[in-house]
């Protein structure tokens, strides 16, 4: 059994894609998570604050590790890149356009309103930049370029979950995947196609 | 003088902005607008969600006219993409990485919670998209593939507008203007040139 601890993270992770940060209450955190009210103070002394930080910086780890595990299956990086946007969009169609990025909605909420916060998504875009840019590094793209393309990669997952939620269809994402594909084929020293 | 409807409709899109739809009271909004409480209730019976709706129809329209004058006083679609971009970094760094996108934050915070809102969010990405459409049209790409640009070029703006508002710095919208110019540039039939 899932200790309470994880639970609530789990739970306010869930609640935050689909009702973001300030739309988030502690009573349908503790209620949903099955948890006393206590529980959140417990192990989160400081909060929603503190127990915000933990879920950005814990669902940004989960994710990343995710993605990454798609993108090191395939058997090249364009294909590894494309596999990333077909997963995504197979995933926001299952869960009835819910499941996107975990951290987005709350990362716009929080950028001109809490720094703690905002530092805590800075940090987790940054940690999901190095590792794409080291991926692409080691298939040969010098370091600047990998490092733009990696900044380019996450802007068109991000932007295809905001305009497939929206449309609550998934050509946005699809048309992200197929010009994210195309980028990082041009850049590949020795034009590896899929 | 502004009448008070049109300083409620602009201070909510502020709010909006900076601290999204559920963080935005409407007793903040009324205060921030100089506005007596009951003339929401007066110009909007419908209250926070029908002004909500409105201001997210307005921004839209109002952001779309913005950005397509940046784009058409450039003297080619490559040169009007990356001014696009050039320009939304210097409005970001001039305003403290609060002016970005009017509707992204809410379309998130809206997307599995209120479908009436989730769509006038849809809307105003798909007119977007449309006006995209037509002028990468004009310039003389295919009409499938004026889309997908069309389609990429938002996404990279707002993926773009999320990493540099988190980082507080613009080299993310950099990164995405090179990346849309590349894109356009490729997609060109006579590969008009900066």
């Amino acid at each position: 059994m899932t200790g309470t601890k994880e639970r609530i993270l789990d739970t306010t992770a869930e609640l935050f894609r689909r009702y973001g940060y300030t739309g988030t209450g502690l009573k349908q955190i503790v209620a949903n998570a099955n948890a006393p009210f206590g529980s959140v103070y417990h192990f989160f002394p400081g909060g929603k604050a503190q127990l915000g930080e933990a879920v950005i910086r814990r669902s940004g780890e989960m994710y990343m590790e995710l993605v990454l595990s798609v993108f090191e299956a395939a058997p090249d990086p364009v294909a590894g890149v494309r596999d990333i946007f077909t997963g995504a969009a197979a995933v926001l169609r299952e869960t009835d356009y819910v499941d996107a990025c975990p951290i987005a909605t709350v990362a716009l909420e929080v950028a001109s309103a809490n720094d703690v916060l905002r530092t805590a998504t800075a940090d987790v875009f940054e940690s999901w930049i190095r590792a794409a840019t080291a991926r692409f590094a080691t298939a040969g793209i010098g370091k600047k370029q990998a490092r733009a393309l990696a900044i380019v990669l996450i802007e068109l997952l991000e932007g295809g979950f905001l305009l497939s939620r929206a449309a609550r269809t998934t050509d946005a994402l699809d048309a992200a995947g197929t010009a994210a594909a195309t980028l990082i084929e041009a850049a590949l020293p020795s034009r590896i196609r899929t």
